[in-house]
């Protein structure tokens, strides 16, 4: 049968595990699609580099637009990275009738409504699964398995260098410098690890997922977010007494129609089953009106974990193609978008002051939470034995992130209150 | 737009919730699917029932020939249960080009294959994700999300009940007949619980995955099955003694071309994620050569959960229906099987005997063990302080069926073993 061909944007690690994969288990996905399928052609900054697995050196090329205009080529595969430039690469091979698999979650948390509805128009296929939580099937699972359901709540540990620094600074104590260094030094984290740790990256993997659960339109701006560059091991630490495991947690949730999608670090009840993800690993946990609760837990990142989402996508788009349906299923978000309010907003909340260490403070302190109708679920005050400040450490009941910032304007202005030392969303 | 019409065959537990799904998500579907969606008429078995969801009398019938044959009906939704009879309309269904969505593992793991080819040759689709793990959409996950990966192991607590029963057991240190009692006073166990508690519905649902992720043909006959009514709340005791929790674990494990699938009572490493998975809920364990370690966690029964599956596949057979490709994206096994012999059946051991108190006995064991070849992780031997026997506690290394078999034939015959009292595989 006509070999099914694909142009690969990109050879770097994740470009590297798809052509593993293609060469390597050819005849399992032949058997599946009913054709061989083929690397035409590869886009590569550098064609002389050495490579760790074999390519015809044919097949090289220094420019991406000799891969998309090749009339040869149905598929191609985008593992590149970058915004504008591979926008313009993406929107030119749609018009050009051919289909599109990437792993580019940048690409589609900025731009994924435009190239979707391009891919609308000519009637291609654009697939994603790799662009969020590497090896895990998310994607396809958040349109299709639960396509009968009402989704009220997405949460994603979809980050695996935080992931590895907040896991290293709970298990050993270490603090966040230390940690991050050695996650460079191990390649976990990046030279410049600020889209990671300031939870860049989460943010945009929760646009994707809240646009497929809630099936409404949720941009990069939509999302509030806040980075791990601030948590101390002390945090991490008063976490743990009190129960607690501090993740970088992504939420997404709706109520009625309207949602909310924000990426904190966030202290997350042991007894939970995220709690208990550790290192590079990623969760997404996904509770539907109808189903409850249910989590899907693998590698986020990585070559091959990363090139198995990419391949499936593969078989998904040449399977289409056989069929003469490529572009046909994909459904548009079709609900007005509606944010909540910060009215509406409610969490949980841990904060921990430093305060004069004197007779009537916690009884101030606790004042303020009453006045804005914060009720609260502890309280513990404790001195501190080499200052003349208490701590006060509170968790409250959930409270609306209006009123909790409320408290939090009235404490800078008490005098009382030496520090706010950290405030942390707390889930389960 | 034509509505799809949809004959539903049972309206039990999750046919309620079918019903439930179908009419208060209304909009959202037809949203997806482009068109409404009718039950048009469902069977029954006494139409005269009080039942939780409104339904117009006049869509009730007690004969399930009428459901079928009805050519205004696309596509037949069965959640009656049972297997001949229910086989028959089935094949009768397929034969008249309607579609088909079931939640009836019991039919699927004995008569898959046969029903299967006839949507082929039919061109009609046969959708079961409801058939394993309720909720979980494992199903799908196992044919796309991994279609371009190589499974190597799959491990699933697939059993609510059975679950229930070691959770509660493990958690309160209570007995097996008693806390069955208690599952079955609150709905949890059958009054006939033989199915679930002898590992035989577990099998059903390891014969299915086994067989979509390994490509080949698992029957039933296949799954070596031993179920939990022997365990003993001092073996569970044992167990979390030795840093486990005991399991109804499924195994379908794959080496080379070589497969093996079994479901019996495990213990399982405390740290291994499947040992968190409580009461009734179910997880499935999947280990890819390529991705690596991934876990799916959700409920695995239930009116709502169960539903979910249901009305998703619905959802898949409508889109197909709508694009004129029903039946054309089934892959069938297409890998001979072959199966493990008891030499290449690899796992550890948990060994518990009852021996007499005396000097060299443990030797003597020891020595059965090395006679043939099998290594140990660790072996205890303790006083038992009311009676003149000692136990002896063993843990073996990765150790052969053929190999075990031969052990304990042997200790059968030794004088000073008083009684092999539990033996456990034991996982990670």
């Amino acid at each position: 049968m006509k070999p099914v061909k694909v142009g690969l944007l990109g050879l770097g690690t994740v470009g590297t595990g798809v052509v593993r994969i293609v060469e390597g288990h050819q005849e399992d996905l032949s058997s599946q699609v009913g054709s061989p399928i083929i690397i035409e052609k590869i886009a590569v900054k550098n064609t002389d580099k050495d490579r760790s697995v074999a390519v015809d050196s044919s097949k090289l090329t220094t420019d991406p637009w000799e891969v998309i205009r090749d009339p040869e080529i149905d598929v191609i595969v985008e593992v590149m990275g970058g915004i504008e430039q591979t926008k313009a690469y993406m929107l030119e091979a749609l018009e050009l009738g051919k289909h599109i698999v990437t792993a580019n979650k940048d690409l589609m948390a900025l731009h994924g409504a435009e190239i979707l509805a391009k891919a609308h128009e000519k009637q291609c296929d654009v697939f994603y699964e790799a662009s969020v939580a590497g090896g895990i099937p998310i994607i396809r699972t958040l349109i299709e398995g639960f396509s009968s359901d009402r989704i009220t709540k997405i949460m994603g540990i979809v980050n695996g260098t935080t992931n590895y620094i907040l896991t290293k600074m709970s298990q050993e104590g270490a603090s966040y410098e230390d940690v991050l260094a050695e996650a460079q030094a191990l390649g976990y984290a990046e030279a410049d690890p600020t889209s990671d740790v300031e939870g860049l990256d989460a943010a945009r993997k929760m646009a994707i997922m809240g646009t497929l659960g809630f099936r409404t339109n949720v941009e990069l701006q939509d999302v509030t977010v806040k980075g791990i560059s601030q948590v101390s091991k002390e945090d991490i630490q008063y976490a743990k007494r009190l129960g607690y495991e501090m993740k970088l947690l992504g939420i997404a949730d709706r109520e009625q129609d309207q949602v909310s999608i924000s990426v904190q670090p966030t202290m997350v009840r042991t007894s939970h089953p995220m709690a208990a993800v550790n290192g590079v690993f990623n969760a997404v946990y996904v509770y539907g009106e109808a189903v409850g609760e249910t989590m899907f837990y693998g590698p986020g990142a990585g070559e091959m974990p990363t090139a198995t989402s990419i391949v499936a996508d593969l078989v998904a788009v040449i399977k289409n193609l056989k069929l003469g349906v490529n572009g046909l299923q994909t459904i548009a978000p079709y609900k007005e978008k509606k944010l909540k309010s910060d009215d509406q907003i409610l969490s949980k909340n841990f904060i921990l002051l430093h305060v004069d260490d004197k007779a009537g403070v916690l009884a101030q302190i606790t004042q303020v939470f009453a006045e804005y109708g914060v009720s609260l679920e502890s309280v513990v005050q404790q001195p501190n034995a080499s200052t003349p400040e208490a701590e006060i450490i509170i968790v409250t009941h959930n409270a609306s992130k209006s009123s909790m910032d409320k408290v939090l304007d009235h404490f800078e202005g008490l005098e009382v209150i030496r520090g706010i030392k950290s405030v942390y969303r707390v889930e389960g």
